[in-house]
């Protein structure tokens, strides 16, 4: 595989995929064209204005860019892409619309057999075991949960650590992510804006300017330093 | 209907339910037993962990507590109940569970005829239309969002306003809701924690010590003070 399942687009005070350009640029080398899919809609923005969004990005890397929702036959688009990109937004929407259509597995199959994958946010919970990690609000409801497990654990993208000085009683992300734990043995990735994780063959590590936090039942969480290899 | 939803059980500092106290006084009057539903499990913790904590609490207004895990047939204690708690934590595991055991019928039923009924966070959530206005982590796969619709509209309990200060581009509440009003159109009540609804007979009013803030499709949002009725 060839994957990159980014926390965020865009980091504060920055450009649209600006920090990752030039992992964009190794992502993706050799493929000139990419699917972009735009089912996760942030602030409900149509599938036309995300895609040309996405777009404005790549042609600065020379890649063209379709929109998903622009083909007929979506599956059949899966396969023939060289290369795909699914935006952030909401998690419920993204997974709904994928299983919906029947397009979770052909895009998983299509990314395991090694063309370039991308995901931000939304689309990166896409790529662990299930969407059960998201902080996204439940607006619809899907059919399932599970997603297309590109990496053998979850992922919390936007990880954010408790603000000592809020005086609101809701829960904190780590409250949140132990509380999944009580539910399921499943290794959660908390993904702090400016990381990523990167598989490359059978290699998966985490990159990027922050440490990662990491959530196993039974044990308490830890932090890793950027390339440190994840399992 | 003789209900209070309210946006969190404890007030930053505050002790368990205790700036409800009086309300609680009230709402309650003439009951000496109760059912408390511990499903939500906040943190984990067991059913008789949660339902001790309750009990502690409604010791003071001397009304006694039974967990509804305590029962055998769990249906049937409902109709049997004089009044009802259900405790704050994850919705979507109190949903999962009610749903699962038939309970959230039996429940709607009950409280429709008129028996108290106090929803605290996740517990108010269950009031609304449907849990799709959660905050929670959708950390188990409920068979529906559908809720008891007690009120007609959908609750965002601890309403949080964006900090300006944040350097994280995470969503803020207010681009979740109106993210949900893009595929539905159905009323948000954005509930500040130290704000409750109450309902009395046919009366649906805003109660507390902070504006609330309400999401309508098509509409910018806008506040109403303590006091206001809600349709």
């Amino acid at each position: 595989m060839n994957i990159i399942l980014a926390s965020t687009s865009t980091l504060f005070g920055g450009a649209y995929l600006e920090y990752l350009k030039e992992e964009l640029i190794k992502l993706y080398e050799g493929v000139d064209e990419i699917i972009f899919i735009p089912f996760a809609r942030p602030g409900g923005i149509s599938h036309d204005e995300y895609t040309a969004k996405a777009r404005s990005f790549f042609e600065t890397i020379h890649i063209k860019i379709r929109g998903l929702h622009e083909f007929e036959n979506k599956s059949e688009a899966l396969d023939q892409a060289k290369g795909y990109f699914t935006g952030g937004g909401n998690t419920f929407l993204l997974v709904k619309t994928l299983h919906e259509e029947g397009l979770m597995q052909a895009l998983k199959q299509n990314v395991e057999v090694g063309k370039p994958y991308l995901g931000c946010s939304a689309g990166s919970n896409i790529g662990g075991q299930n969407m059960k990690t998201t902080n996204d609000m439940p607006i619809v409801y899907p059919p399932s949960f599970d997603c297309m497990g590109l990496v053998p654990f979850n992922l919390n993208p936007h990880y954010l650590d408790p603000n000592p000085e809020l005086k609101h009683n809701g829960e904190t992300r780590e409250t949140r992510i132990l509380e999944f734990l009580t539910q399921n043995d499943l290794k959660v990735v908390g993904l702090r804006e400016g990381n990523w994780i990167r598989r490359k063959g059978d290699a998966i590590t985490v990159e990027g300017s922050e440490l990662t936090r990491i959530f196993e039942k039974g044990k308490e969480p830890y932090e890793i330093e950027s390339g440190s290899e994840l399992y």
